[in-house]
């Protein structure tokens, strides 16, 4: 989950200058902010800053942030001739500076934390092409995918293939772990999922596979297609909070696991906080492989303060149990 | 789920005059609205044309629909203070016209397909009241009711206590079955559920016990809190399209079901809603208990050929299957 964000006044001040993109745009900005949560709340590793749909504006789906509705893309994805549009590109030229702002970011962080780079899978991306951008129930994105099915697996293909090479090169650019965010992926059923989505982020996983590094694959409401999203591929398996973690941990057999409090539990009191993230702890222990993480984004009217606390006292649990600092 | 609605000409022509509340407050146009579908589909059932928040008015929450954003509450519940507002009605009163539209449709329908009547779970009614309409986060129902629990109960409390009412002064009014739709109850954590939701929505069903209908509790997203849904109550468990129907059912232990094909294969081809309906029908085979249904809602953008299509399609299997249309 992005680290940086508006619950910081650091970066709400920096926003008032620049547009998020402009900030992804400008490798000493988004370095700065990628710093930001790294600097204040004691997170062990940095995310770099950055967004989903950068690849899009390259691969000729030109899009802009709209205030209060996210990200909109100018000519959505409408019929099976679109996706001729949408190109398959290098990464290393139309998205060059994000593997400039890794750079930079590792010789910054001289080896603090780790640094993990991320991007959408396959099916989260084609979402976003047809919808243009967020929905609440992806409807033209299955109508698309179940009449036009050639044209859907040209459009996941062309993603996984411009999607693998980029992560690949995040990772030769220096991250030291890549997320991969299929963040609508649990708007299908399960056998939608094995149809039209997995075979797609599979190519990427598979293509990670030769770089060594960790994998993470993420996704929002999976509880019913976590086994499916394991075999898919991902060294660790982020969830949200609707599973209890043991539970969760049991379906996807013996991938590592990330997650899981719910992120509203920081717009409450510190009591329940701290008791909803020892639940999360308590379920993960006696087992390896555990990165505690919310189950989802931090949101905007979260308090600085909150969070820190929350960093504190997982360290601080962790610590106790593990004998150190885990 | 709501059958007439705008995939339908008759309704589109009779919203051209009348809003959604107009027709929901006049009952010889709530009973013309129910029957629509009746008419021209071809379904085992009628379900009572109304709004889960028709309750707020009298209750003290006034809202209305904001065109193309839903529901919107006029003064939301921020504050532990503002839960005060929140009046305990007596339905027989406050919501008379709803009941007269069920004594009028009893006697329109002559038996000839059961009417299902409906209302909403407190957790998804506190959930409205608080957010003031549709949320993609629910933070700030989440947020009062972990940072005011006492609160947060007495407003579920108050919820439960009108809509028990209301659900049986619907059944005495002339309802066969009464539908109980927890929509947002899908963002909590199993833990959460257990604490917030599940005592005020066993109150509910608690109260229906004594009524002799058949009950049905539904949500989506609910494939993390299945069975904990079905210790709350419900003859009938229905379940969206997440979980295929077989393991979902297994989940909820000797209840019935009710599901589960996802709403957007009606606007993909034939054959691909066929199987779909098909893949429900073959894991529900062989166990009594099952109600075909959608997961969700009718969509707006779908033909009522395809609807029309689906109802003989699952009629035609079922036949075949059971030896006579069940």
């Amino acid at each position: 989950m992005r680290q940086a964000g508006r619950y910081m006044s650091d970066y709400r001040a920096l926003r008032q200058r620049y547009s998020l993109l402009d900030i992804c745009a400008q490798p000493e900005l988004a370095v700065a902010v990628t710093l930001q949560p790294v600097d204040v709340i004691d997170v062990d590793a940095a995310i770099l800053f950055s967004d989903l749909l950068l690849p899009f504006t390259p691969m000729g789906l030109a899009f802009d942030f709209v205030k209060g509705e996210g990200p909109s893309v100018e000519h959505p994805i409408r019929h099976a001739a679109d996706v001729e549009r949408v190109r398959v590109i290098d990464p290393r030229e139309g998205l060059g500076h994000v593997l400039e702002t890794i750079h930079l970011l590792r010789g910054e962080l001289a080896g603090r934390v780790p640094l993990v780079g991320f991007g959408g899978a396959p099916f989260t991306m084609a979402a976003y092409a047809i919808e243009g951008g967020p929905s609440s129930n992806y409807a033209r994105t299955k109508a698309f995918m179940y009449a036009q099915p050639a044209a859907w697996h040209t459009l996941c293909d062309r993603f996984a293939t411009v999607m693998a090479d980029y992560l690949v090169a995040q990772v030769a650019a220096g991250a030291q772990a890549i997320q991969v965010f299929d963040s609508w992926v649990g708007q299908l059923s399960r056998g939608d999922y094995r149809e039209y989505a997995l075979p797609h982020t599979r190519r990427i996983f598979e293509a990670l596979g030769s770089t060594g590094v960790p994998t993470i694959h993420f996704g929002v409401n999976t509880a019913a297609i976590l086994k499916e999203m394991a075999a898919a591929g991902g060294d660790v398996i982020g969830v949200d909070w609707r599973l209890p973690l043991d539970e969760a941990w049991n379906l996807i057999g013996n991938s590592a696991i990330q997650g899981n409090l719910d992120p509203t539990r920081l717009l409450g009191p510190e009591h329940g906080l701290f008791a909803a993230a020892d639940d999360v702890l308590v379920r993960a222990a006696g087992r390896p492989g555990h990165i505690f993480n919310l189950g989802h984004g931090i949101l905007p009217d979260t308090s600085l303060e909150k969070v820190q606390a929350l960093a504190r006292h997982v360290h601080t649990v962790s610590a106790r149990s593990h004998g150190s600092r885990g």
